[in-house]
């Protein structure tokens, strides 16, 4: 037989490494383990179970009592099906913008041939509500406000009602990116008023990537459904999606059955582990991280009372090379180290503690390869002083769930 | 806290099932252990490792020196891919109708603005090259022609070569659907001249289901690099679904990590088997098959010389309840049984053989619990009949590989 490429057998088993990047973060052991489970059909009644159990789970992490589903692609995936169903061409969609997958909005909102108005604030700050309460005054017929939860580009942690009740004040639909920040940080779905909401996998849930765990609500599924014409994406289509995940069982496309085990079982360690302790391991990690980085002279992008506990971005110091730092921190010690993404490429490290990689083992790890790679590549450190400083947080939180 | 959802925890693990429908297939247990490796960046120079030997394997599977990838999502995701990249707003694209996929092929193609001219032949009879070649005259500037190479709501196997040669005299791209095909047929991408092709990792890859992997070829992308507008969706952009992919190592979504790792080792298996004797086990369970049905009066949808290897679908009897039977394999044997899709809807059942489900001893087991069955439910069978029938063709393949 002729071959067309070589035969290139790469190592097996993949090493463990240390993932403190944007993404994935580690799977929890039980999660991988769920995924060995046998095949099955995508509509055998066993299947169906399992199918409904993740809904459940996803309707009280998203606290909601309206549609839930996992869309068969990555968070961007959600992104995607959220604009192209609800977006018809033309149809006003006012974004607020403060970072570089608010950007990716835009991106995808113009290709479908919707009229976006992308209001743009400064990066590393909190989106200022009064932009769009001006904006949105100038319109009466803005069809859709879009938000994001955590911006892991830099770190932001976005309030999201004030946003919404501008929305609803205007008749407009509320859409969030949670992909940071869902099963990390609390997000209330109905209390908030948000129309459509969408996750990934590979975040704080602590399950491989390649899923997006979305929530559809009453009104936007309407808007939908009276939509003048068809969404251009199929693959994509809410409504389609939502009839195989709601009573109907109508066939769209193949579940990808392996990774709904992994996100259910994720989802059940999540409610084991509890929504509030979960949210306050994010928290108490985030902050003995940020007291460490602070120590060795590494500031946060965001300021405080605005950060993200999921994502901690910082500026690299003057004459010390991006690049070079990270590729040791994987090298020596196996840690994955997020980089600067658009404007902050070169700029910022992202330091992500999210679900199964938000642990004190893993914060106290990296802050010590972090001053021993800084102080070698010329950044002088007070060696250990990183440490010391997390430590002293740790220390304010006895007997609080820090791993 | 309030519960929006009642916690129902589902059995595990789940159930072993035969699986005999369209997919997904059985997983091998290689693939699914491999699944169970480490989270790694999506841009780990390890990662880069398998993207690099997942891309090799594909090109021997394919037959083809040019780009190949792993759409992040199901074969309906691969569809979409190619024509809402090739195509733009106006495009002529050409439809050879033969069945339920290729009308979804006309659904995605009107949803995203092209000229779809869809010509609609027969069900459950090869397209008639004929009728492509008088409507493509007609016309000077057709983009795009699409074929289905194994039509699995009909069984039809359809030969694509006098179809490329049509597209290629006028000019056209050559777009195929090898969801069900690849790995278990022959399928020739550059001899072929074949542009875009893709397929599902869940047929007779015997990977889960989640990811559609998919050849393009120059030309294919030198046209989505000339397009004059944005493809719609940006998810599934080709042009930026290779940039990951090829040596620019762009990043574009966060790969599916655990799914990769299957396809990869699923990939392995294909390539230590050997893609002839893999062919000709997926033949020779087809056939066994088709004498044990014809032997008890369930005649294929599709003619002698026509059939898939694949899927066999099969005419219902009279009187017979479609529902009742599939019911009955399901809950007694464990047998997962294809239903009739679209305009076959209750005429038909479909008898999948892909991948790990292409055994000797899935179809022994299928033929008695049918045999069985039908017999139970007032159609007159002779018991053994089957049996005897497929056996004697085994019989005829001494020391060929069969499971």
């Amino acid at each position: 037989m002729t071959q067309y490429a070589e035969k290139v057998i790469t190592a097996q088993p993949m090493p463990n490494k240390i993932l403190l990047g944007p993404g994935p973060s580690m799977a929890h052991p039980r999660v991988l383990q769920a995924m060995m489970q046998s095949m099955i059909g995508y509509l055998d009644p066993d299947f169906i179970e399992v199918l409904d159990e993740i809904s459940g789970h996803l309707k009280n992490v998203y606290k909601t009592n309206q549609s839930t589903l996992a869309i068969p692609g990555t968070g961007s995936a959600g992104m995607e099906a959220g604009l192209s169903s609800l977006l018809e061409p033309g149809d006003k969609v006012i974004m607020c913008i403060y970072g570089f997958f608010c950007e990716r909005m835009v991106e995808m909102g113009e290709r479908i041939g919707a009229n976006v108005i992308p209001i743009r604030a400064e990066w590393g700050a909190p989106f200022p509500e009064e932009l769009l309460e001006e904006e949105i005054k100038k319109h009466s017929d803005v069809k859709l406000v879009t938000a994001i939860h955590g911006e892991t580009s830099t770190g932001i942690a976005q309030p999201l009602e004030g946003i919404s009740k501008i929305a609803k004040q205007h008749d407009a639909l509320f859409m969030v990116d949670a992909v940071t920040t869902f099963s990390g940080r609390n997000i209330e779905i109905d209390n908030w008023n948000i129309d459509y909401a969408y996750s990934a996998s590979q975040k704080c849930l602590g399950a491989p990537p390649g899923l997006s765990p979305a929530v559809v609500s009453d009104r936007a599924l309407e808007t939908i459904r009276n939509r003048k014409t068809k969404p251009v994406s199929w693959y994509l289509d809410l409504e389609l999606l939502c009839k195989y995940w709601g009573e109907e069982r109508v066939y769209h496309h193949t579940a990808p059955v392996s990774m709904l085990y992994g996100i259910n079982e994720a989802l059940r360690i999540v409610m084991e582990e509890g929504l509030e302790t979960r949210f306050e391991r994010h928290r108490i990690n985030a902050e003995a991280l940020n007291a460490g980085l602070q120590a060795i002279g590494l500031n946060a992008v965001a300021p405080q009372g605005s950060r993200l506990e999921q994502i901690t971005p910082v500026w690299i110091p003057d004459g010390v090379d991006d690049m070079e730092v990270r590729d040791m921190l994987l090298n020596e010690f196996s840690i994955e180290l997020g980089r600067g993404l658009g404007d902050f490429s070169g700029k910022v490290w992202r330091v992500g503690l999210m679900g199964e990689s938000s642990k004190q083992e893993y914060v106290l790890t990296f802050l010590s390869a972090i001053e021993s790679i800084l102080s070698r590549v010329g950044y002088e450190v007070a060696q250990g002083a990183a440490v010391a400083e997390a430590t002293k947080i740790y220390n304010t939180y006895p007997g609080k769930k820090k791993s």
